[in-house]
């Protein structure tokens, strides 16, 4: 017990965790994952290649990815029994909240639960990552009272998961998109869900029990579910200069700006943006409607010049999946579904290397003394 | 954005919020509730008293603890899809892991979902008291193969929860100390699992979000699935000498003995713990049989002079609830059930000031270099 204290709002600039995982280094300008540049990872591997890369610690070779993608395949289906629970949830249940229910429900499932070894947690892991996509498309189908959708195991990882939540096979260009999606989503240090994960877990809950704490997370405005909500502002405006219009006044009702800022590089353009943008580009020359980048650009300029505030990932990871064809509702769910792979490797450590986090607080609030 | 961060294992000493809820204050030696030491309240108060002070920064009025009361009976159903959903779960589901399904499938039930204001947010709170302790009891029954069991409504909110949980209505000493134990655990300050919710709330989740977020946490050895752990331990000796062998045994293999310790009163008696041995002895003379206090007065001593550890609450509210009736499985539900309140509290006091809670890591692994 230590009695020196001191208070950091948000933690901010608190370290919370050491981790061999992952490093937003903002001197090199590297999101380190596992020792590599995400950007320049994103370039050249897939999603698969970074799952691979976060629970085994190295990139796979091209037997490993092939022997990765067969293993996913084997884990894609869910219980009936947890298709029947979201017939039983109200219609108005956020996407995200369904998805958490029956993440929630899938501990049932697994008989060795109370087992948090490095090898059983990374075994369930990938049993997860199997599930994931059809839990995110069929919890949603269903709660919106649509047919079940099967998986389609010709498909790739993220050609299937794309057909799952649109029902169309992606094209070449759309499957690349996507997947990069996945690859820029997929592990960023320390999030608040990331923490939220770390944190239960500590106790000694399980997998399961953390990432339905991280969806819970994931789903606040601040946090995952800004991407749809970036979505929702863009569709509000037809025009350029009624996305401007917008965008001024929630400036001047000092109001927070969906899909900017973040804690770590605030002042400088989330370099997955970046990716992102490009992806936007190509997209709106295939479609020969580049308004949404238009607007985006606008967006982004003005935010500079009023706010000093550039772009994160989800400003532009939203219109990419509305050009996608993506419902706007399974935006959050498809972060958390590529983040899967960083949340389980993060509980994989906190199990390995565990203390329980116990911070302390500053109470503010007045004293009173009783009869008795 | 601040460049100075420094490392604390587990958070210790690192004050993450301010709070006008609750203070551990290890000098004065009291835990401070909305300004009252939880011990003296404990004696005199019961828990919806407790509710009142947490929810409504006073104690209540007769007429408002008769009034809050009535509310809560008024909010005792819950959907009968939610019970369906309990159906659906394998029978080898965790009591927790159930729990945690029902609160999170809540969420769709609630028309002000997006409505964080502490005015909306406390209705919630009021809504979730009284309908846990029925989503405890019937999902731990429907999972187990048990009838549906009714609230009744004549019965005091404590009582009619023990009821729920046992088949059986208590008798006024049963009632007592089983409500004793719901204002012990009603609210402690910052512990992982309000920590939990915290966080999660910090990203502008829902207090569902946060609540499921907690139950995860809850669940872990190392904190509320501490309790049935100390009675799994109990059970497995049938002496007093039986007991302290295995203490020993575990000690000698350097095992963590659930029940003893506590990040912030380490070196002292969990003052909690005292009223709940007092309780155990009053339930033991009622029985005419002591054996289970022995046991543990035993332990106790042997953790005192191998450890310098001293036991916490969980050490001694498990052998008041087995001599309470009540199933093993149920101890950390009924945990979570009387923490509602608190974390309720904190959720509210987080959305009235939020900043996200995003901290940072100490990257200790390699870095490579990529061609491209
Ligand atoms: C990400 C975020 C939560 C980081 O927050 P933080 O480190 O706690 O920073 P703060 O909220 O304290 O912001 C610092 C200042 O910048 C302002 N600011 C930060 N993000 C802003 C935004 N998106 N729009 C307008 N102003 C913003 C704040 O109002 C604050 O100004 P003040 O000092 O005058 O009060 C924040 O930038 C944000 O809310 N962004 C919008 C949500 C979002 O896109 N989230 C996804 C992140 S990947
Ligand atoms: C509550 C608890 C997690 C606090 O943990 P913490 O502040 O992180 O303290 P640590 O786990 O670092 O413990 C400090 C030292 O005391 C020892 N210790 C703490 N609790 C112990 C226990 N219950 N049995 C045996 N040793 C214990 C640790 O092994 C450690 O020894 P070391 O320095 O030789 O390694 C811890 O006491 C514990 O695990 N208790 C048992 C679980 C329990 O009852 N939880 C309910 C809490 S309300």
């Amino acid at each position: 017990m230590k009695t020196e204290v001191r208070y950091f709002s948000g933690l901010d600039g608190v370290i919370a965790s050491e981790t061999k995982i992952s490093f937003l280094d903002t001197v090199q300008g590297e999101i380190v994952i596992r020792g590599y540049d995400l950007i320049k990872l994103s370039k050249n591997q897939s999603y698969l290649d970074i799952v691979h890369l976060l629970l085994e610690n190295r990139l796979p070779t091209v037997e490993e990815r092939t022997s990765i993608a067969d293993m996913l395949k084997g884990e894609y289906h869910i219980p009936a029994e947890v298709l029947n629970i979201f017939r039983h949830l109200p219609q108005v249940t956020h996407p995200m909240d369904g998805l958490r229910t029956g993440i929630s429900a899938l501990a049932g499932y697994d008989n060795k639960i109370d087992d948090r070894s490095s090898k059983i947690n990374k075994e369930r892991a990938y049993k997860l990552l199997g599930k994931v996509p059809n839990i995110v498309a069929n919890s949603y189908r269903i709660i919106n009272g649509q047919d079940v959708i099967e998986p389609m195991n010709k498909l790739s990882y993220s050609a299937n998961f794309f057909y799952m939540l649109t029902g169309k096979i992606p094209s070449l260009l759309e499957e690349m998109i996507f997947d990069l999606s996945l690859v820029l989503y997929s592990e960023h240090e320390m999030p608040n869900s990331t923490f939220t994960a770390r944190v239960i877990a500590s106790t000694q809950s399980d997998l399961f029990g953390a990432l339905t704490g991280a969806i819970a997370s994931l789903k606040g405005s601040l946090h995952g579910g800004a991407n749809e909500a970036v979505m929702y502002m863009l569709n509000e405006a037809k025009t350029v200069a009624e996305f401007e219009e917008i965008l001024h006044k929630k400036l001047y009702n000092k109001e927070k700006i969906m899909g900017f800022g973040h804690r770590v590089y605030m002042k400088k353009m989330d370099p997955r943006a970046l990716m992102m943008k490009k992806a936007l580009k190509k997209l709106c020359d295939e479609h020969g409607d580049d308004l949404l980048l238009r607007m985006c650009a606008a967006g982004e300029k003005i935010m500079e010049d009023e706010k000093g505030l550039y772009p994160n990932l989800d400003y532009y990871a939203a219109p990419v999946y509305w050009m996608l064809g993506i419902p706007i509702a399974l935006y959050t769910p498809i972060f958390f579904s590529s983040r899967t792979v960083g949340l389980c490797a993060h509980v994989i450590e906190q199990h390995e290397h565990n203390r329980l986090f116990r911070p302390r607080v500053l109470y503010t609030g007045e004293r009173h003394s009783l009869r008795n």
